[in-house]
């Protein structure tokens, strides 16, 4: 099979909302008037981002599920994507799954696929992702205030948690392996969430290379602190919620580690203004999402850790970094 | 140097046209109002597109050119694009050429990078840019009409005359070898040309894997035939302006492969009708593009060659296709 047979075969649909889709030189689009576009890029690597042997389907929906999770971040509805591949060999089952993961994902956003790029080379997945937000309403990193309240949707840590059992280094038993590997490998984008955020959060961002050094963007681009609450977070690993592997997750260290700096989470951490409790809980409620308050803004710069008894909490925990 | 110090010396500038640039979990723009976007992803893979010791400064520019050509190919205006970058490490002075190279293209187009993704993994190179172009507008592959003239811009072959001398197939005179391989790896996406044509071509597209192969594309969208002058496109590759290298392409059939079949072009081809070979000459003149007239849309599906006696040409040229 050749490059336009694989693309015509996997990769090209009738188009939907898009002036012009998969074919052309370029995809068309047409914007709908006075709404801003958020666009965002992301390069998955196998051996870095992935395990050259994952289900190719979860492989697919996870390499559009962290672009869908920047434009969440940024309280942007999605609109369409492009996919540039690249490819060892082409192996049709490989590419069968891969398309079904990425396309049933992006259905369920209505965001479509509408071109790209594929060639032959060392496994590389790189998305490029299109969405609209009013403007002005766009969530950035940069609008947290002193005494806001800090806040992460879902759970934190599952994904780390099933990398350190992946690769040997922390045993689970099999039931609690399959949910964590099911968070590292098919993270939900909070789509909707993001969205019910505008104009109740003041500051938001996706989290993918761990809560603490994600989230030290945030303070740095808003110019405040924080305090968060450890006791709290610890508790967010979706494990807590299963007394049986209680024993598995004995270690506090690890969970620590695991909801602190885990990274893969694509969850959001956002702020907002006490006197919006009611507003985030409404809107948690509405986007069907779990929102969870960790801690506080403070006006001065820096990151405190602190235990249930508002104890300091020794950490060194290192944000993920490509180059590190 | 990390990730994030990576980004912020080479990547990052001050904001110009976008509302939101480098830095945050998306980038966002305001499109003209009534305007629709044109999008296109390109994927630059080392020892597939480039060498491993190319200039990184021709490969910042040519992996932003092919991208450009894409957005010319429509008629649109460049915007903005994002760029994801895999390398194996950091080099300073490969990083420091390539956005210089890179950037320097930009500016020259009003292209401003907005966002984009870095990792570490094999070299590889993935631009997402975005244009606006005019509701109904944007030159399309299928609008080409039985009796349209066929037209391409510049020159040739030279890209692929160049990598034929650089993979020791073909000996070449050193300052002839200098002439083409600025051609291989220094493209001139053309733009203004692009957005010229609209309202006179009524087909485009660009050249990147060959002449026949990619008009082939033309054709197939348009349910059209076609019938090309080779002695005219033969006389194409830039070489044959200087007689002093006639010697070193003596060689005919290599001319033929070059100029029909060679790749990397990222010349316009395009078709107008008869009548509008006025406009086609007064665009070509306001872009300071050269556009040549090779052969004529014919409405029985084929592509046929013809000498300048108008006897057929035997031809078994392929396009270039990453997977066979």
């Amino acid at each position: 099979m050749g490059e336009f047979d694989l693309i015509a075969r996997y990769f090209t649909r009738p188009v939907r909302k898009a002036a012009l889709g998969v074919g052309d030189d370029c995809a068309l689009l047409a914007p709908a008037p006075g709404m801003q576009l958020a666009v965002s890029s992301d390069m998955l690597v196998e051996g870095r981002h992935f395990f050259a042997d994952v289900d190719p389907e979860a492989l697919g929906h996870k390499a559009l599920a962290v672009n869908l999770s920047d434009l969440a971040a940024c309280g942007a509805r999605p609109l369409a994507f492009t996919l540039a591949l690249s490819l060892p060999r082409v192996d049709e089952a490989w590419l069968a799954g891969f398309a079904r993961g990425l396309l049933a994902l992006a259905d369920a956003h209505g965001c479509e696929l509408v071109g790209g790029d594929t060639t032959q080379g060392p496994l590389n997945i790189c998305i490029t992702v299109l969405g609209e937000v009013p403007p002005g309403q766009a969530l950035l990193r940069s609008g947290a205030q002193p005494g806001d309240d800090i806040y992460v949707s879902g759970t934190l840590g599952d994904a780390r948690l099933a990398l350190e059992a992946l690769l040997g280094h922390t045993p689970l038993p099999a039931d609690t392996l399959a949910r964590v590997r099911q968070r590292l490998e098919r993270p939900t984008p909070r789509v909707a969430l993001g969205q019910a955020l505008r104009g109740v959060a003041s500051s938001a961002m996706d989290l993918s290379d761990g809560l603490l050094g994600d989230l030290s963007h945030i303070l740095k681009a808003s110019g405040v602190g924080a305090r968060i609450d450890t006791h709290i977070t610890s508790n967010l690993i979706a494990e807590s919620a299963y007394p049986s592997s209680a024993t598995a997750l004995f270690d506090a260290e690890l969970i620590r580690q695991c909801t602190l700096a885990g990274g893969d989470d694509y969850e959001l951490a956002f702020t907002a203004p006490p006197a919006r409790r009611d507003a985030v809980a409404a809107v948690s409620q509405a986007s069907g999402t779990s929102v969870t308050r960790i801690g506080t803004v403070l006006a001065e710069p820096g990151l405190q850790l602190v235990d249930a008894q508002g104890q300091a909490v020794e950490h060194r925990y290192a944000s993920f970094d490509h180059f590190r």
